[in-house]
């Protein structure tokens, strides 16, 4: 039926999200849970000195392997004060990005889920961290002890319904979640 | 005097780190602990949908603010089965790049503290999560439930040697520990 070929479906965008495929989405997982299991993957490649190189290409998710349309080439650094040559942020500035990405992005998707639309929103980060427990002069804790996010949100929608859904985005991030309770790190050598 | 003027500093390189500067900063922290006390920063504004941009331009850092030579951009994205547009890689694909890249970074320096020299690194990183988590369709952790780090290192130095840098950058990454032990998380949100 040539008509049938024809026909388009239309795609009801919320915050440049699309709300029905979001809630087919849910729809989906809800009804199959293995749908859920996913794995992340990245390449690394060290370069010299605090400057090395990271590729993201594919990942499972959804049930599938998945490619994304480029690989992405990812370069981490360190400033002269901690013996690099800045060409790049360093780890733990890249943990910041993500993390920020993700409240954003886990915000703006339950707000599309609910109907809220929302005009602009920014963060800005901070985490401390104590530099003895990476050089190892103090058993002190190497990474972040703690990190503030202030997010700031540009809507119509009351104040309530806006916390409302900071209190979902922090409950639901999945890179908040990894930072803030423990992750299963497993390192393994192998010899070149 | 012209002579002192024109006398130039030795510089000793390991693995592209300069020694003498990586035993200074060492010293210094020891001696005063204060040094070690560190913030890092991100601001980051939302675009559309999963898109979203990061801004890294400074930090406080061995007693002084600090400004990167030129401020970092750095993009978050989502696939299209996560209900993007690939604009970049995605924030738990972030976190991997960050991990991958600190505990090579922790590798390397440690073995240029030790004399040891390297040639090459390579790590693959894997990382699980369920969407689920996410999405809210079931009480389970939204974020990394476990992540495997495979490192690869090519040097004359004993396995064993080599065997103990790894076990040293497993404990003392900043980015390892941030993801294997719980961080504080504070949001705070404002509207605009």
């Amino acid at each position: 039926m040539p008509t049938a070929k024809k026909r388009t479906k239309t795609v009801t965008m919320m915050n440049g999200v699309p709300v029905d495929r979001l809630e087919e989405t849910i729809e989906a997982v809800s009804a199959d849970p293995e749908l859920g299991k996913s794995e992340f993957r990245a390449r690394n490649r060290w370069i010299k000195g605090g400057h090395n190189r990271s590729t993201i290409t594919d990942f499972y998710c959804a049930g599938e392997e998945r490619v994304h349309e480029k690989p992405f080439e990812l370069d981490n650094g360190e400033h002269e004060v901690l013996l690099g040559n800045d060409d790049g942020p360093n780890p733990v500035e890249q943990v910041l990005h993500g993390l920020a990405g993700c409240v954003t992005t886990t915000f703006v998707y339950y707000a599309a889920a609910q109907g809220i639309e929302i005009d602009e929103v920014e963060s800005e980060l901070t985490g401390h961290l104590d530099l003895q427990g990476m050089l190892g002069t103090a058993p002190v804790k190497p990474g972040y002890t703690d990190v503030q996010i202030k997010l700031r949100v540009k809507s119509d929608a009351p104040v309530a319904k806006l916390q409302e859904l900071a209190t979902l985005a922090q409950n639901r991030s999945p890179v908040l979640s990894t930072v803030s309770s423990p992750v299963d790190l497993d390192v393994e050598l192998e010899r070149m």
